[in-house]
């Protein structure tokens, strides 16, 4: 059987519709953040990214950087095996400890990615909780869907961010079955937050778990980067709180925090928890030594919704529409896959910016957008540069203003 | 309701049959490997590790070492995104150029995990080719079991390592539906080794593609560390080699290596590794420079192979039984999980050998064992150690040497 002309199929019809991703090839080079060098087919040269997910630069402070060669040095660059066979260490109880202290809960359990910690809790909750069904936001991460649907538990699917949809199904289910509400405090494409304390009013009155992932949340909002729910004073009342290390924490890994039997739980049955490799003790170090700082400095986040504000200010002036929403995300709507990678191509080409065109299955068919991530480190330079390229394409392609 | 209560009532389950597991809290020590310190109630002190998957030591190799420290130190602690969305680093793209060479195929797809590498890429495939039948292995990692649990494809199971109940599998099912031979080159827990040529000889007599699992295989065999494909000379013969990054290489990360339309097919379309953050560049640099070690180098496999075969002479001369295979695994069989953690916590204790009891789900209930790696870093005198304990405690014990 010809294999690879099956694979080829399929990958001519993505490449059809507009789908098909190319990926930039960078160099990113700790200390210039936001710029990196980008390989092009005639060279490389220095751009300007936009679209990076290490939100505050944390991937090149001096702290986490001097953490994590630290720990390579004296620990070596492995953990040496699975969590049970020889790899835990040291540096991942002292980043647990650190993480239960984050979000104000009893435990903390890791995971080699975000994916994996949403994906492997997800899976076990839902399949070892006897007739548990799972109340899914319709926005929900693929890394959640996916959990959910391996665990093979009954799911209910209720409006984006709409509590009183999510009421009217809590309240159709026996009240015998455990239930958990499943959703995000940032949802990464649109940017727009959740309405936690109503989520969770509405979960306690039908005795339901909530468990929230805070991926873009962590280490952005709240005093100490507690996310989302430290800021609207509601960790507490969260029975399972998810989130990454790989995004304003700047390196890598994902973790669930909760009470010490759920963790425990968790951390006894889940599949992609028990079997797969440590992570390497020094991203541990990293890791902890990031959110260490981030607990204690406002000074990023601070600058961060500076420029945020700057960004969208100058969008308006420029008239060019972007998704309104609370958060650090800026997306500009272009709604069709192939305009939305020429718009990015000819601002990768012509002016050195990076952003990459967020196509499906990242953002549903006809969503298709440019999204921009402001971070502390862009400088009002970087904004208007960015600006003086905007304007002109917007010119230049005629693109209707009222886009979105 | 009280989920707390749930969870106890499952983890208590687990304590009363002797799977709870408890974790080592060690401290890898880089340039004292195979000694690391370990935590306990009263303290720390070092002990010798005889269960690690870095199982020649690179993971505190200098070049490796050095490799991941410059590369920290030239492009920070992460990558900022998926490899779509700004993630992709030129390191990344130089480390998979490496291990498609490793393997000899056109190309390679890195992956934060083994167990991810092998839960997506089968999932992907196993949904997405039309009809496809996945014939597995009956002794495949939990990570390939929920890959084709996942794609929900037809799953056919044969007999583990048996090629003629395989063929007859194959010689039942339809001529013109995908195939997919699920196997693995070294299996972990018993150390036997697949005949991997006559496994593909009767794939491609039925016209099916083979998916082969190397983890445990690669930087250890071939004269390349290719894995037992190479050594086997079969590996143009294999249409997919998944390996890890994790285990001889030292580092963490997995891995699949194969055609470019069918690597590019699993980026396009395999949710777990579309939305994932991607490794730091770091541990890509990490990972190639062990590759590199491992290609010109064979003094570590060499004197792995010593090591493995002087505990195993040792092991017979004491009358200790230990399950025979041809590889660097020594498993010796205890059968009972509770005395299986009884005798690893009197190594632990009275000697300072750690070694962690192997327990369900990582073994069927009733085969419990000790499993030890010897690496090229073990000496003489850690095995000597070892054996004095292991004669020890067999008397003490007065347990039967003919248990396995």
């Amino acid at each position: 059987m010809d294999f690879d002309a099956l694979f080829n199929a399929q990958l001519d019809q993505l490449k059809q519709d507009g789908n098909y991703r190319y990926f930039a090839d960078l160099e990113r080079a700790c200390g210039k953040f936001p710029k990196a060098a980008s390989h092009f087919e005639d060279g490389k040269r220095d751009v300007t990214v936009w679209c990076s997910n290490d939100y505050l630069g944390m991937g090149q402070h001096p702290k986490v950087v001097d953490a994590m060669c630290e720990a390579v040095r004296r620990t070596g660059t492995g953990a040496g095996g699975t969590r049970n066979i020889s790899g835990t260490n040291h540096d991942h109880l002292l980043l647990e400890a650190e993480l239960a202290d984050l979000h104000g809960k009893e435990a903390a359990l890791l995971f080699t990615s975000g994916y994996v910690s949403n994906w492997a809790a997800l899976s076990t909750l839902g399949s070892r909780l006897k007739d548990c069904v799972i109340l899914s936001d319709a926005g929900n991460h693929a890394s959640m869907i996916e959990g959910i649907r391996h665990s093979r538990a009954t799911k209910v699917i209720w409006k984006h961010n709409d509590v009183a949809d999510l009421e009217a199904k809590l309240a159709a289910l026996p009240a015998d079955v455990p239930k958990i509400v499943a959703f995000e405090s940032v949802y990464s494409m649109d940017g727009d937050i959740a309405p936690i304390e109503a989520i969770v009013d509405v979960a306690e009155k039908y005795g339901a778990m909530t468990y929230l992932d805070e991926v873009h949340g962590v280490g952005l909002y709240g005093a100490r980067g507690g996310g989302v729910s430290e800021r609207d004073g509601v960790a507490d009342r969260i029975t399972l709180i998810e989130g990454t290390l790989g995004k304003a924490f700047g390196v890598v890994g994902g973790y669930i925090t909760g009470s010490a039997a759920m963790c425990d739980f968790i951390r006894s049955f889940a599949s992609g928890f028990i079997f797969t490799t440590a992570l390497p003790p020094a991203v541990a170090a990293a890791a902890r030594a990031s959110i260490v700082h981030l607990k204690n400095s406002d000074a990023e986040r601070l600058q961060q919704r500076r420029q945020v504000a700057r960004l969208r200010a100058e969008l308006d002036k420029a008239g060019i529409p972007h998704l309104e929403n609370d958060s650090h995300i800026v997306p500009v709507m272009i709604k069709d896959p192939v305009k939305c990678r020429m718009l990015a191509d000819y601002l990768m080409t012509e002016w050195n910016i990076y952003v990459q065109p967020i196509n499906y299955p990242t953002v549903p068919k006809g969503t298709e957008r440019l999204r921009f991530t402001p971070s502390p480190l862009h400088t009002d330079e970087d904004i208007e540069h960015l600006m003086m390229a905007l304007r002109t394409l917007w010119r230049q392609c005629a693109m209707s203003r009222a886009v979105a």
